[in-house]
């Protein structure tokens, strides 16, 4: 019997390839099979990112969502379509590993912050070697990109979802020091909203696509709410502290 | 006049000298001065993680912290003998950047996330250009080491530190879905009561300086609370989404 192969988890950064760290560029050059989540009909964020590193030798696995809303008319459950997806996905991942190929699955940012490999990792690390290399998430990119210190010595960081109700938002963000509001896109204009309401309007950042080719950097009382894309982000950094 | 030098906050990852990214690697290559923070009598974090990048003909800058504790006898000021420290620190730098050579200051995880570069960053970046490279920041790297997934789709993530006070702390927790806690050191065993308070003591993930040669996860309920170091976290990791 062939030893199984490993599952990777590959964290590959916010965009720019050079923020990729030298051991998941080791590890993805000597993956003999790369995969990846994509939407239909897209290149995929991780795999633009990587796509120069590749070897010839190497065989490309992408795994495309069934569907890229969340919002499905009845009787479709996205719940059940995406878990059913996942469970595909699984399946497909453990053929390789099994016949002994190490599977690298690379991932925009890091795999265990908010990526759709801990689907995987949750589904095949009880029976398969599994590693994961960390990658510079998005949030971290941004706060370099905008030029701005997120958060200072003992103050608290709060990772926020804008995909939230605006009271649980605008209660989450009250009590922050700091705070990063991630998955924009149409939730823009309520989170503004939020913001402006709470007076921290004025300390907010917005950026598109962090250190990415198409980065763009707009004042958040700028932001067309209607053209908002799902990789922006808000950071509302710490206050100085005075050191 | 020479053309000043730049600034740069050089993240170099958590650890694990290969989770540095390309790009800081390529820039601290090319910097004619590295610059890094260090406690008297240490070789310091940040210089163990990229000492044997060097090359010969660098500069190398050690920033000596005058104080290695807050809590000094009276008259003495930790805020002030450190924000005297920073000032005096950044006209060093500044003097190298007069003089048109780049400073790289490398720092552990990522500079704009609880880093001591951010210190010289305020007190720069107005007068001289600025460049950021983002890393891996330690709570990435302690969740790939323990294999767990840190945040789930809309969890929010909070990042808090030990030194907070017990209600505070208390509070916080308990509106978390996933949580990182930080600055452990003299602060666990107040972290340990507040968790098992809270029942979220099972749960709970221990790591001390995750990703280094000398790494050490131990099961939360047996950590020893007066040897636990400065650098070690705690991660409550966001409840498994059935995906």
């Amino acid at each position: 019997m062939v030893q199984p192969g490993r599952l990777i988890g590959l964290g590959v950064g916010p965009g720019d390839p050079e923020l990729i760290t030298v051991k998941a560029l080791r590890l993805l050059r000597e993956s003999p099979v790369v995969a990846y989540f994509v939407a239909k009909g897209k290149k995929g964020n991780a795999f633009g990112i990587i796509e120069a590193h590749l070897q010839g030798a190497q065989t490309l696995m992408p795994l495309v969502y069934p569907v890229t809303t969340e919002a499905l008319p009845a009787p479709l459950s996205y719940e059940q379509i995406i878990s059913d997806f996942y469970d595909q996905a699984a399946v497909d991942v453990a053929q390789h590993l099994q016949a002994g190929r190490d599977v690298a699955v690379i991932c925009e940012g890091d795999p265990f912050f908010y990526g759709s490999y801990m689907y995987l990792h949750d589904r095949l690390a009880q029976q398969f070697e599994a590693q994961v290399v960390p990658g510079v998430c998005s949030m971290l990119g941004g706060a370099s990109v905008l030029g701005v210190p997120l958060v200072y010595r003992n103050q608290s960081l709060s990772v926020l979802s804008g995909v939230l109700p605006h009271e649980e938002l605008k209660r989450r963000l009250a009590d922050a020091d700091a705070a990063v509001i991630m998955k924009l896109g149409r939730n823009f204009h309520k989170v503004r909203e939020v913001l402006s309401e709470l007076g921290l309007a004025e300390r907010a950042l917005y950026v598109e696509r962090a250190t990415m080719s198409n980065q763009k950097i707009v004042p958040f009382n700028d932001v067309d709410p209607l053209s908002s894309p799902y990789f922006s982000l808000i950071i509302v950094p710490g206050e100085r502290w005075q050191g």
